[in-house]
């Protein structure tokens, strides 16, 4: 493998000094990106995308050949698990993921495989390894995956949803079924996210995208242990020297703000935080490494504006190590791109005067 | 007016001693109840039955007809005032609120009239009045807003909303804009609160439903600050012996438990918090009422598992004065209405050993 040029995202995942902060961006390949419109119009599907590793190659790298980004991160899906089961991932146009087959019963809970990720998911390992090749040391390259309860929502509601009410249906009526599922989903986890750092996945994200709409007590039982057990599976390497030997876990529950103490006892080595915490107010910076935390909207505004914003979060973290800018949640579909430009320039440049040891 | 025969609301509010906690339920008049839902069918429209003084009242005295419940509120929308202000409320079936006329641009901003509270909002003032004559001192009456924020991102979003697009456009493109529109919404609600206090209103709640949504800094300067300059504008009446002469204030926004204390200094009397936060840790307990905070979804378990989830929340908030038990957010449209007459059961029973003085 070559040599890693661009060392800062991994640096700061391990709290060590950076010359500036490194910025990535959540779903950075996607949808208001015109090359990528136009490649998925080719394509013919969504999934499609996802699984034919050469094109899912193309729109991890799109990217990162438009702006000065600091990581690059595996396109794909959080879904890809409960497809890989039989659950019959689709995308219906302006309608979001949805399942042919949901989950409806302890029967179909038992009947789930434990998927091989170098079986039916092997398209996504082609994916990495294909793409570590072609980024040639650029940047680091991420690899991913949903929590289990963000997927068991899915699973179980059939697609996305509002209330949860399917799910939270069966977790206060019958716990011990939705436990089964959560503990399948966090043995499939583990060996995913396991093949994705022996593909060459530098960097492991854990999307808790609804962990939020979880009680502090639920949260705990049915989202943050699973991520727990996850993370205590994952073969990260030793720290060392040698900072490329080890592989940094980011955590992001969205909504999570009140539960960050709990999240940095997984032993994960960086949380991600969206834009209702107070950066400032966090105790652990720089002993656990802290993404975020841009409201996406921010994008829509003019360059001042997102330059006085990313500043307003700059400042917030202040100078500690072990800051990675981010967004909160992944980037709106209808950002212009030269706003991108302007935000990842801003991080870039005004970040300098916060690492000058 | 008659004498209050249950005051433990109210008392809970000032944090005075109680014998139980008080209990009642956000969107306690509503679709869960089959004598609603048949009164819902021959008013015609929902608009109608909250502009018919005599459909409201009987709406909102529905609910303590069946159940145990230590307040009424009055039955109403958020929307009243947008509604007032000329942009055309209606709900189309399954779809939520809808405005005919939304805010596109400054101009209509301008041109927002502040309701008189006695001319197009009359018909709230008359429920009132007619609600507390039928009441009879039962228990006491609430009042209601949005808060300006959530009224605002209704207006102009044109209804409801998942990414709150145009009015983070707004928000972070033309400030000025988005802030004249709070302020009238301020002045317009004020007077609207004052209104209901002057009709017979005993408590006051301003729901900030989106404020959630905003970042840690922009709730303060588009949510919080608003919700202040409402505080300050009631006519509260004083603290005194007769506890009956003061109108305690609740402010709620959901997912706002990361700024329980800027809530706080806003002069309220109480603050509602959802299901994520531990009640265990609010510090302030006993110096200021707390509202909440059982998950919603906890009423469709079984009648063990809502007395556990019930003692759960009772435990954490522990002996302190200034409990006011509610659920998180409103109740769910699909609950069975025996299992809210456990949930109120359970808290009037569990909760008498916390107040044992």
């Amino acid at each position: 493998m070559s040599q890693l040029k661009n060392d800062r995202y991994l640096r700061a995942l391990q709290c060590l000094p950076v010359d500036y902060t490194p910025v990535w961006i959540m779903r950075q390949a996607g949808r208001y990106l015109p090359e990528y419109r136009q490649l998925r119009l080719t394509a013919g599907s969504f999934m499609n995308l996802c699984q034919t590793p050469e094109l899912a190659c193309e729109v991890t790298l799109q990217p990162l050949k438009r702006f000065d980004l600091d990581a690059a991160i595996i396109f794909s899906d959080i879904l890809t698990i409960p497809d890989a089961m039989g659950l019959g991932l689709h995308f219906e146009t302006g309608e979001g993921p949805k399942f042919i087959k949901p989950i409806i019963n302890v029967t179909d809970i038992k009947q789930l495989p434990i998927p091989d990720p170098e079986q039916s998911l092997k398209y996504v390992m082609d994916a990495i390894r294909l793409t570590r090749k072609e980024l040639d040391g650029k940047v680091p390259l991420i690899g991913f995956s949903g929590s289990p309860w963000t997927l068991a929502t899915y699973m179980i509601e059939g697609g996305s949803s509002k209330s949860f009410t399917k799910i939270k249906k069966m977790m206060y009526s019958n716990p011990k079924a939705l436990h089964l599922l959560l503990e399948k989903l966090a043995n499939s986890v583990a060996l995913y996210l396991n093949a994705q750092i022996k593909a060459g996945a530098q960097s492991i994200m854990i999307f808790d995208t609804w962990g939020g709409v979880l009680s502090h007590q639920s949260y705990q039982e049915f989202s943050l242990y699973y991520m727990q057990m996850i993370i205590s599976e994952l073969i990260r390497g030793t720290k060392s020297a040698d900072m490329l030997s080890y592989v940094p876990v980011t955590l992001f529950t969205k909504g999570g703000g009140l539960w960050l103490e709990p999240i940095r006892q997984t032993g994960c080595d960086a949380i991600g935080v969206d834009w209702t915490v107070d950066l400032n107010k966090i105790k652990s910076k720089g002993q656990i490494a802290i993404q975020g935390n841009l409201d996406p909207s921010v994008l829509y505004a003019d360059k001042s504006t997102i330059e006085s914003n990313v500043e307003a979060v700059l400042t917030e973290y202040g100078y500690h190590n072990g800051h990675i800018f981010n967004l909160g949640h992944g980037i709106l579909q209808d950002i212009p791109v030269e706003h991108v430009q302007h935000f990842i320039h801003a991080v870039h440049q005004q970040s300098k005067r916060f690492h000058c040891d």
